[in-house]
């Protein structure tokens, strides 16, 4: 691909993110995109085929923001416990952090395509909630391997409560506003991994 | 207001309230609500004057579901742990009870606008928001007045996270159509209340 067009797919794919981060999915079309980086409908047209294409290309570039800044963080911390523990401090609030204008965009799709019909959108969100899920798993299995957290521990209960405890982090923190939600969400889960001690 | 009108108005309303609990707030305007109806624009402009104006009535209208569904079976319970029980039960899941064809549309607004700008929407869905959270603290503090929840207990907390296990269990049971989701949100609730025990 010429360097050119490499360059307008990276400006679209920011553009692009920073509106579905703010007005969620359904905020992007290939018409507002080419508003966004000053190119016609039909120049957007020659990256992405559709709106579809271009929601897919976006989730997966925020895939991208998520390894430096959420996992590898994690991973220079010494499995078990203390690595289960960094993932969490970078996964809270990573979005304003990786300079997105917004909050979280696959949280937001989760409320926003809960009621659509199937389709590869929600399959691409329900594929990378299911992947961040797996990956919380195998942190709480390891856990549980250096003896830190109970070996008879239900893994799915707590990732499940987990994930709760993000949404309503990013609910008190992005709409509420609340200046608390960082400290609220600590004690949230200092509480369920004492619970989940041996 | 003539009797046909009236009609017409709860008509508009019910459409409407079925249109946010699919497509959330942004899925409604004049026309949709037009077509859905089988009315034109301007019959619709006779009741509602604004899209903001129909949003504010929707969520109004979904206001007035969750007296009898959700309040009342609560209020019907003795004072104390077992009211505040009996409200989380009927809290959880209660947008299908209501015959809702989507999720709860006050937590999937929370989503959709916590990065749009401050205005009357926003607002409306704040207040309802603070309002619920308001009534948990106060069946709360009922429970702590009748010894059953600990006296030094922080009631801000205990909401707080009784609210990230309901967002939780609405993306687990709409989202990711888990048959496990009540059980899990049975657990979490479980658990949090054991910890605020005397």
């Amino acid at each position: 691909m010429p360097k050119v067009l490499v360059k307008t797919s990276d400006r679209l794919l920011d553009a692009g993110l920073a509106l579905i981060s703010q007005d969620g999915l359904s905020g992007v079309t290939l018409g507002r995109l080419a508003d966004q980086v000053g190119m016609s409908k039909s120049g957007v047209f020659a990256h992405f085929r559709s709106k579809v294409e271009v929601q897919i290309a976006l989730l997966d570039h925020s895939s991208k923001l998520v390894g430096p800044l959420v996992l590898e963080p994690a991973m220079r911390e010494p499995v078990g416990l203390r690595r289960l523990c960094a993932l969490i401090e970078s996964w809270f609030g990573w979005a304003p952090r990786a300079g997105l204008p917004g909050g979280c965009p696959v949280a937001a799709a989760m409320f926003e395509l809960d009621d659509v019909e199937d389709g590869p959108v929600r399959d691409k969100v329900l594929e990378m909630e299911r992947g961040f899920r797996e990956l919380l798993g195998q942190l709480v299995r390891d856990a549980i391997a250096t003896g830190e957290l109970r070996a008879e521990l239900d893994v799915e209960q707590l990732v499940w409560e987990l994930c709760g405890i993000y949404l309503g982090h990013h609910v008190s923190s992005r709409f509420v506003r609340d200046p608390e939600a960082d400290a609220r969400a600590r004690v949230a889960v200092q509480a369920l991994l004492e619970r989940a001690k041996p």
